[in-house]
């Protein structure tokens, strides 16, 4: 294996763009939910994993997640990643009661914007918010932007089992679209009742229950009309655009199947005249997760070059040896400096 | 358009492995649960549009799929489908009690094989059977390989909410690789619990509920062991293993460490390596709902040219311009056979 560096040396820069951090202040939050009756079924499987197994992976990653220091940024010296878009970890204020949800939000902001101020070349960050609150979410985004020079908003998909377009969570939408940031739509654990299947049999996690979670989230954003109220929001999703892409023959057939039988009455005709036009003109997929040529390059071919970015998913999933077979994937100079930094320099306005 | 006609002139026999019928026994049976109480709300939503609406696209479908004579043949050379191997629709027994299941599943037998018996050189049965039942189940799968010449066994998913990798269902396993026949996984709506969200955005069927209900069934047979106590099954899957080959990377990576962590008691180590393992050597890839070169292409790719096979989902989906899209797909003529015809042959023993 070669070192990787940082610095740019092999043509483009190293912008990773779903990476994760905690403060102690969620963790705490999240041992009392732990702790207290009835916890959410996925968020136990999640956080009571995380948070308190002695194996080798979830206490290297609760460590890493509180890093915002030098730590992280040897780290990402270490895998040459040149800069980092910092995302509070999911669920976020999420899984919280309204009140603790709004001062996790504020909280994690600021500890987010003095990281990024001690290290402005290399962390770049993603503005939490409470949908609990939806109008108070709206100004602590329009504060973690205008003041705190956010580039984003991370939602960490539903809120108590509530998807951004139901029309409560018009006002971060609005905010969103109004100051001319992308909204990305992290995994969160599918909630109770749709989660517990999937619990016992082990799958509710990163290595599937995620993807249905955030997939359906998305579709729902677009099958619902929500971005024909809100044409100029742009979305997006990671894990590869948890595999919306590849379905995206599949969504575009049924969805103008149902539209034409009058099936749903949830679920009518759109503006744009199919599914795959909003994935191509309101999404940005990342590969978080998927460091994978084939998965990437069907991307790139089937949404569009300039609409899939590079994402590490640190400390989730961030061995050296997945930077360097990006680094090699069969791809000219320009498509890898497209997906690895000028995607992201335009998309976060770097 | 070009004429589309059967009898190989463009080098190759079509055969389409995921093609559906039923019985008018089975639509009774599906009325009285839709008229009885509190019916299944995934069942509602899917039977009750397609048995009682009036608009085109499910009255084409519920007699098109009671055709199992001139009219499917003359839809068959239509669209140029030399031959078409046919299973009891979802969901087939699975939503009955266990003595409809168990009668449904031998009558539905006899009339499938009378209609491959009237046209023995264009129609290939798979055996239903009810899984409610399973040592039955397993007598009925070898009555109708052994005595009906069937080549493959439906399982139109999970059963009540129950799935293959339950140890109670081990005879049905059993029966298909002791007779060598493999079994095919096609969607059923997600369970009650499961399937509420999903209908009220108007996804819980074929544009997405599906394939997260398949995906889920069949990475359950792989992530329990199911087919390393029975190695030899081999397991056929839809509308492009649904989206299973797409998320491959995120599967074998999420799947290690899980196990390396000790997270779950339910999914420990397996036999092989990698769920990618078992994708390659126990599924077979249909691409039933997917005529898209894109997809079709990466499949091939990642699962391998003699796992991916062709199939239009009559009546749901069968524009004739898919066939003339998939017959101009930029292929070899060698993959293309393998893709048309030659993996069919060998999969169902033609």
């Amino acid at each position: 294996m070669t070192e990787l560096k940082t610095g740019g040396a092999q043509g483009y820069l190293r912008i990773a763009t779903e990476e994760a951090f905690v403060t102690q202040e969620a963790l705490d939050m999240y041992g009392e939910i732990l702790d207290g009756p009835d916890p959410d079924p996925g968020f136990k499987s999640l956080w009571g994993f995380y948070l308190r197994s002695e194996a080798e992976r979830p206490k290297f990653i609760r460590d890493a997640l509180l890093g915002l220091g030098a730590g992280r940024i040897k780290d990402m010296d270490d895998r040459g990643i040149d800069k980092a878009v910092l995302a509070l970890t999911s669920p976020g204020t999420q899984i919280l009661s309204k009140d603790k949800a709004v001062a996790l939000a504020r909280n994690s902001n600021d500890e987010l914007h003095q990281a990024c101020k001690d290290h402005p070349d290399r962390l770049i960050g993603m503005a939490a918010c409470a949908p609990q609150d939806p109008e108070g979410a709206a100004k602590e985004i329009e504060r973690a932007v205008t003041k705190l020079g956010m580039k984003a908003v991370i939602i960490n998909s539903h809120t108590h089992g509530h998807y951004l377009d139901e029309p409560q969570f018009a006002p971060i939408l609005e905010a969103a679209e109004a100051l001319d940031v992308p909204i990305y739509i992290h995994p969160n654990t599918l909630p109770r009742g749709q989660v517990e299947p999937l619990i016992a049999a082990g799958i509710d996690g990163a290595i599937f229950g995620f993807g249905v979670e955030t997939g359906m989230h998305a579709l729902r954003v677009i099958v619902s009309g929500t971005l024909d109220k809100f044409p100029k929001l742009q979305v997006i999703i990671g894990h590869m655009g948890e595999a919306l892409p590849f379905w995206m023959y599949r969504l575009d057939f049924m969805h103008q199947a149902g539209v034409r039988a009058g099936r749903y009455a949830s679920s009518g005709p759109l503006k744009k005249e199919f599914v795959s036009n909003y994935l191509k003109e309101n999404f940005i997929i990342t590969n978080s997760g998927v460091a994978w040529e084939p998965a990437i390059k069907f991307t790139q071919d089937v949404i569009g070059k300039d609409r899939v970015m590079y994402a590490m998913d640190y400390p989730y999933q961030c061995p050296a040896y997945e930077v360097e077979a990006l680094d090699n994937m069969d791809m000219s100079l320009d498509d890898k400096k497209a997906f690895f930094q000028t995607n992201a320099e335009r998309v976060f306005k770097l």
